[in-house]
């Protein structure tokens, strides 16, 4: 290693450094831009999407700092002393607003908005984006798996097969903040205070050669017991021992039950079931891991499997169907050279890749008469949907479909966490957010939630918001082709 | 949080904790295990994998002890204060072969062997498996991606979509290793000193609000340029632009080439090529992103696109086709109650789960006249090929796919790194890895290194090895026969 890992500000993209090298340069590096955070598509078709990330961003940004090695690298890179000196000083000078972790947030909305020194916001881009895209994902994926299960029970146990460590500590507090109830992972147990499960492994059937003393030594020094049942045969050695070691030891040990981690989980959950209450043990559970995911689960359960608590590894940690969330960072607002905010486009042939310009907040139309959501609504920043008796929501791309909303409560999504570089947001605790997102989880119609084929939840634009962004498209339509023909 | 992050002992899972809990209760603590890392499977049904991760294995063992926060939160958790005390002593004294980062490793071959003290050696199982998964994997693909694209230059920037902030750093880390030439993370330019890579992004161009004035600020600041020329069209607007300020600062600045990031990239860039030559600027590169792997590649490839410059990041950092490895760590052999070593196995249901027992190594066998590699020979820890003349290699499950090997050169792959505790193995620096990568392949026939279909490579038991894992299934099938019949 040359330098030693002493700070995150260079976790960024080079580019970042060399924009901000061009804006300070030319004197553009103070000037007040907007950025705004969000996805163009929610992940695993699911019907919605859960926000974290937050109180990771709002360490990064806290911290935000060059350190002296940080630019003691830069100068053996190359860049110049003046440039040096001025990043030497940087903090984070910026407001941001953002959705609550444990938020439902759909496809197209502004999860987070960024005002700051243009150079400031450019340089945080790419971590906001590493840290929002990964926990997110891991959120909803988790609340996925979750919509299927109820309140059966969840554990997150992908720390072996996770993108590295802070994917395992980071992903599993976003499986827990949406519904998961525990983690293998001791040390995001002693970080953010995640119940922590886990008993033995095949490797102390082996330590000990046989089940029975395995079973028994772990009696001897754990009360809460679940036995691993399948090191050499599930149904003809493991369950049957593990019932010879729960009876003989009797009230000395809470007798948990048996956890099956390889074969054919629907036969030998149904078998092992009958095994344990023949033999009395009618409270012990079946738990059951083995590469699972809401697919195989929801197979498992029309199966009849008899599983009372699912162990998930794999399959969540790394999001495997879909291991990336693709949030962008987009410019929505700049200073111009008067002092004046003026709103930015950017114009793509993929039509879902052009930006919707202006600083935006966004309101969950809650119906007061169902208690659910109408859809949410965005508006540019000088509006208020709360302040109205009726509002138009209509279809941003088929405009067509629109309907009118009365007898509604506009919540605002967005909060605000920076004001001028100080933070003014007292972070949640993790059970608060995971309550939050419990407690939200109820705003949406069951349409919304269903597995496969959810009903698309409308993320509508405000009249306004729609007239300025294609007035924008037009004025820039009309600016490049009178550069293409001068 | 509940306590600060200054340790990795606990990044480990439950049971680990658990079952150390037990071994040293029963004083079973401190017999010698050994336990071996292998998968079952290559991914990406390439036809080798690449190993990565054993320098963070390495920092990890070196710094293992338990911090007095993790004592508080086990105390918290209930853990007696005896066994507290035990594990407050604790630092990792075992013994680790590993093979070295850039090898090429084939399914079902030991990748490192740990000998330690049984609770030790148990207790850093997860940590372990979660670096060697996650870098092996991305190494991986990189060095599959690399078999595509040749001399051309390839340069990781995912960044922004990776699993949190390790897997960006390690993950590129592990490209480059494999071939890649650099990296958009400066961090991972700080830490590792590999080449970084970055222009402009589309958010200057909005910032300028046009792609003449953009480029040209870029060009004050910066010599070596690439403009990204995507943002509002890139034939009519931003290749023009591009060539103009080219053309206008001249020797001032070295006009590398320009950066599609969108649109159909094999039309663009063929276009593109032809402005470019027209304008006399024949040297200069175009540069293509926008969710590149090795099927995007081929396939631009085949139609002619004009492609020099190749930046990969969804698809590679996250190993989006194959976003898991699924290395295991197993229990191959432990000391008896009389001190003496004895092979241990698991059965499984599953045949590809049934392990090998024994402390064994692994030969690489190279064909003297060709220069090629005939296959990898597994041999138990007595025997040594490089001293025999002639060996049977045969395949592990069809036995009677034989060949006999003579004039060859037996390479040991595995080396020591640690002994009882001690760092004995001087870390090679990336530069040397990645040489010692890309020699590495050179033995290998191309039949094993196609995208599509590759050979089978041969992955071999010699005599002995095969013998003693058919008579320990043999032994273990008789035990559990006994244990259900009385």
């Amino acid at each position: 290693m040359s330098y030693p890992d002493d700070g995150l500000a260079l976790h960024t993209d080079k580019y970042q450094i060399n924009m901000a090298h061009v804006y300070w340069k030319d004197n553009m590096h103070k000037r007040k831009a907007v950025f705004e955070v969000y996805f163009r598509k929610i992940p695993f078709q699911n019907g919605y999407a859960v926000f974290a990330g937050l109180e990771r961003v709002v360490r990064y940004l806290s911290d935000f700092r060059f350190t002296d090695n940080d630019l003691a690298y830069l100068r053996e890179e190359g860049y110049s002393e003046d440039y040096l000196a001025y990043l030497a000083e940087l903090t984070f000078t910026g407001t941001v607003r953002s959705m609550k972790e444990g938020e439902l947030v759909f496809a197209n909305e502004p999860i987070l908005r960024i005002e700051a020194p243009l150079a400031e916001a450019q340089l945080i881009e790419t971590a906001l984006l590493n840290i929002v895209n990964f926990q997110t994902l891991i959120a909803t994926k988790a609340s996925r798996i979750k919509q299927l299960i109820g309140n059966e029970v969840s554990m997150e146990f992908g720390t072996r097969r996770a993108q590295e460590m802070d994917a395992a500590i980071w992903g599993t507090r976003a499986a827990y903040l949406a519904g998961f109830d525990a983690t293998s992972n001791v040390r995001a147990g002693k970080l953010f205070g995640i119940p922590t499960a886990g008993t033995h492994a095949h490797a102390m059937v082996q330590a000990y050669r046989d089940e029975y003393t395995a079973f028994s030594k772990y009696a001897e020094t754990h009360r809460n017991c679940v036995f691993l049942v399948d090191t050499y045969d599930t149904l003809k050695s493991g369950v049957p021992t593990a019932i010879r070691v729960a009876k003989e030891f009797g009230d000395r040990i809470n007798f948990l039950g048996i956890r099956l981690d390889s074969g054919d989980l629907a036969y030998l959950s149904k078998e092992a079931r009958k095994m344990l209450d023949e033999a009395g043990f009618t409270e012990a559970k079946i738990y059951a891991s083995n590469d699972l995911d809401e697919l195989t689960i929801m197979n498992l359960k029309a199966q009849g499997a008899r599983i009372d608590v699912w162990g998930i590894g794999t399959k969540l940690i790394t999001a495997y169907d879909q291991p990336a969330l693709g949030a962008v960072y987009k410019l929505i607002a700049i200073e111009d050279e008067h002092g004046q905010m003026t709103d930015t486009i950017k114009i793509s042939s993929n039509p879902e890749k052009i930006t919707t310009p202006g600083r935006k907040k966004v309101f969950r139309i809650i119906n007061k008469g169902s208690g659910k959501s109408e859809g949410d609504y965005i508006v540019l920043e000088h509006e208020n949907p709360a302040q109205e008796e009726r509002i138009k929501m209509f279809h941003p791309v088929h405009t067509h479909i629109a309907k009118f909303v009365t007898n509604f409560e506009a919540r605002e999504l967005h909060h605000l966490i920076f004001r001028d570089g100080e933070l003014v947001y007292e972070l949640p605790t993790l059970r608060e957010i995971r309550e939050f997102h419990a407690d939200n989880l109820n705003v949406l119609w069951e349409e919304y939630k269903r597995l496969l084929n959810p009903a698309e939840y409308p993320v509508d634009l405000s009249q306004a918001c729609w007239d300025n962004k294609m007035r924008l498209i037009e004025e820039i339509r009309q600016k490049v082709n009178e550069r293409i023909e001068s």
